[in-house]
């Protein structure tokens, strides 16, 4: 093979040619099918500014030098997900990028950049060949779900700069963005319809100096806030939508809800004045079980469900704490007149009335393990991050699973010795070929449920993240890394060859200006 | 020996001698030596209803038929407690009660009670011989703190209740009645300075029906209250004085103390409207660290410590769940100032500020054994509740300790099997065997801290115990007991033969009236 076939992941087949392709300055793309003009125009955008090239794109059946072509439609299955398999033959006629679907096509160009010499990647004009390799790639990733997740409520993050982190997925093919939109530290997203939930909710006072563990806790005093107009999220959605990456939008609830309770008190359980919270931790302030609060966080859900077009609304669902519903006297109350027999079977009728509102809008309801306790809503998935016992339990009662679990998913861990040479993070210590050698499906799901697991997802909590060059820093190489677990096959993935490849794959992420982690 | 002498516990030396000593209706009561006459008259009060004789009362070195004599004046050692040995002999010149001290002559006299026949209990004129058998007894109690808890603070007792109590306590030889004053659910006792403690915090709303593990919580909204004004403590202290019982008043502190937060809502840690506590179980509302807190709770226990003349006060300091410190900015700030690591070294500087207080005022601090965590104030006195394990280390440690294992002293748990036969109780089984099987100084106490295990004590916690014939249903015959786990010497101790005792004991209690357990 050559050398920069074997410096891009395995696909699934490859069948390598004597000889080269290269680009001259006027090669154009051609793109013929149901959506491949956009994906074509990416490409595009992708490769003008290091080689200086235009890249005409138009419409054609007839191949130009660069030619995408999407079969079909993209059908989707019964959870959203299209048909990502495409093939890339590079010969001496030129470059045909083939899929059944323009999702498929969005997957092979991020393969074709790759091919290139790394210099493709550079935002400016570079003196380069632009050579690539004759090949004919086969290529279907193994999992449908290959997500990464990012907190904006701890820290927020710039349109620009969420943008930037899609765009880095894309690149890694993964499919799924999971945007974690609301915190107690900060309500993120504008909702019209309740616009204090982002006047008061989306600022606090001060933050929390050093770690959450330490004492005594000390603060900043410096006053923190940021949110998302609705704008910004479309501007988000279509940046995503156009890569056929999707986002799950969370708005975590009955806990991480002390951002909203300040906003609208009414929501609380107690007449306690709150504020948004400006240390870590679990809160034990969440959402009463009032009609008007089920129906305050429908309309929320309304709204966020016009904006975000996928599948999978995220409910959170984690760490709600039953302090205060076992304190509470209209808590027991509502119980009582539901017959229910413990607040976790309060906190499961909270999310049912969530899963039913959502069902009812065509989408699905997706949460954190917690949601199996009390009783899983009928159509929800679970996310399992307390470990995979979550999405073990569930995928034996039929439910699709995301594995995300703290021990090696979370990016927000540490990832080199010594801790003290680090920048201060959250806990727990996940290096690279930790991540690199984790299998999503559990030995303990039975093989009849291995389709539920839709697949993987890591996680970037930003408690300790207070910049995005520092989401850079702890999600890469660790996502490079993700990246494979999803789309490989298990007998594909091989540690030394990735160690090998990442070298070459860091070239690309200088380009792009990522302050990735030197290690390893 | 005679049948009566073995229907008493066993007492270090008896000799008995053929003869029996029969009163007669003119029997006087003489008594010699400081104190000696109040113990005479309290006697005689004892013996007049069932007897129907006058007992006439006197001072007088020359000797009556029953003479009382206290060859000094009651000295106490360090920790307040006075010599409590007496010798009594009967013989056909007449009853002869000797001791130390006058705190000697009032447990002699309750001997002497059970000498008689057991008719001799009766509130009312009884048809009998007032019978005593020939015999010399020596008798001095093991431990020096022989204890009995009532907890007023759930449900609330009245004077002649309490008074009722302690007289019970009395004629089981116990020498302290530790009167636990305040609780989230009701500050019970009249504080001049802080009218609102009483006013306020002494009524709850409703109550919680069932047990608190129940789920849904369900109440029975009837307002709940009740406190002792200054001049019913006055009384009680009184009453129990004048039986050589020592109170220790309990002002159970940072914690549980919601009733006085809702009181003073400037004792709390954050702008929460709270309520004196409706169910049982633990709040998280617990005092703030503020100065003024500190020194409205030192005003407490300045006009606790002028009511109650013992030498022990308890400050609580259990179950102060740290909560609300690890969330309160000021409560960090005050670490931060005091140079403090945890929230439980901020505790054991908010008990050392009253230890402080207590010490000034020549007393000593007695806690439960959380006041163990984060440093144990200089003079500080533990209260074994968690297992023995708190008391064991306080003791290694050089300070006294109470042990009242919550495993096996605490009378709130059930006594009988099967629990659904039983009304209503906390949780736990502690039969009447085990009570009476209990050893006060554990293993892992070294032999020469042994003197530090000043003795033990069982706890009535009133959660469901709402009225005081149920304070006996719990606390009988589990504090008979008790009374010889503390008195006797270990190798006295034989269950059969307290059993064969306990039938005639029934007997007794049943003619004052005790709704005492019919198991075993």
């Amino acid at each position: 093979m050559s050398d920069s076939i074997q410096m891009i992941p395995r696909p699934k087949s490859v069948i390598t040619f004597e000889g080269k392709l290269k680009l001259k300055p006027d090669t154009a793309i051609t793109c013929a099918g149901e959506g491949a003009f956009a994906v074509g125009e990416l490409l595009a955008e992708y490769l003008r500014p290091a080689s200086g090239f235009e890249f005409p794109v138009s419409k054609t059946k007839a191949p130009g030098t660069i030619h995408l072509e999407a079969a079909g439609v993209a059908k989707t299955d019964d959870a959203g997900f299209a048909d990502e398999y495409y093939t890339l033959c590079v010969s001496a006629s030129g470059v045909h990028l083939q899929a059944k679907n323009a999702t498929g096509l969005a997957r092979g160009i991020q393969c074709l950049r790759q091919l290139f010499p790394t210099a493709i990647m550079a935002p400016s004009l570079q003196k380069n060949d632009w050579i690539l390799p004759f090949v004919e790639i086969e290529d279907v990733p193994r999992f449908r779900w290959r997500g990464q997740h990012l907190d904006v409520g701890r820290h927020f993050f710039s349109v620009e700069e969420v943008c930037k982190f899609i765009e880095l997925l894309a690149l890694h093919r993964l499919n799924i963005f999971h945007f974690h939109l609301t915190e107690d530290q900060g309500w993120r997203i504008e909702i019209k319809k309740y616009p204090k939930l982002t006047e008061i909710g989306s600022k606090r006072d001060c933050t929390l100096i050093g770690h959450d563990n330490t004492r005594p806790r000390r603060y900043d005093h410096t006053p923190y806030g940021g949110y998302y107009t609705q704008e910004d999220i479309k501007t988000i959605v279509a940046f995503a939508s156009r890569r056929h990456i999707t986002i799950v939008p969370e708005i975590d609830m009955p806990g991480h809800m002390a951002a909203a309770i300040t906003a609208y008190p009414e929501l609380g359980n107690f007449d306690f004045k709150t504020r948004v919270r400006c240390h870590w931790g679990i809160s034990q302030n969440v959402l009463n079980v009032e009609d008007s609060t089920v129906n305050f966080m429908k309309d929320v859900l309304t709204e966020v469900m016009a904006l975000f077009p996928g599948r999978f609304i995220h409910v959170g669902g984690d760490e709600a704490l039953k302090h205060e519903w076992s304190e509470s006297e209209r808590a027991q109350n509502k119980m009582y007149e539901l017959g229910l027999k413990s607040e976790e079977e309060l906190q499961s009728w909270f999310i049912r009335q969530m899963d039913a509102h959502i069902g009812d809008a065509g989408r699905r309801l997706i949460g954190w393990d917690e949601i199996l306790e009390g009783g899983l809503a009928e159509g929800a998935a679970v996310m399992s991050w307390q470990g995979e016992e979550g999405g073990t339990q569930a995928a034996a009662l039929g439910h699709d699973v995301v594995m995300a679990p703290i021990e090696i998913l979370y990016f927000n861990h540490y990832q080199a010795e010594p801790k003290e040479a680090e920048p201060l993070a959250s806990r727990g210590m996940t290096p690279v070929d930790a991540v690199y050698a984790y299998e999503p499906i559990p030995e303990e799901i039975a093989e009849e449920n291995h389709h539920h697991v839709m697949g993987a997802q890591g996680e970037l909590w930003s408690e300790y993240i207070p910049v995005f060059s520092h989401v850079e820093y702890m999600g890469f190489p660790r996502i490079c890394a993700l990246s494979e677990v999803l789309w490989l096959e298990k007998d594909q993935k091989d540690y030394p060859d990735f160690l090998k490849r990442l070298k070459v794959h860091r070239e690309r992420l200088d380009y792009l200006n990522v302050n990735a982690h030197k290690r390893p």
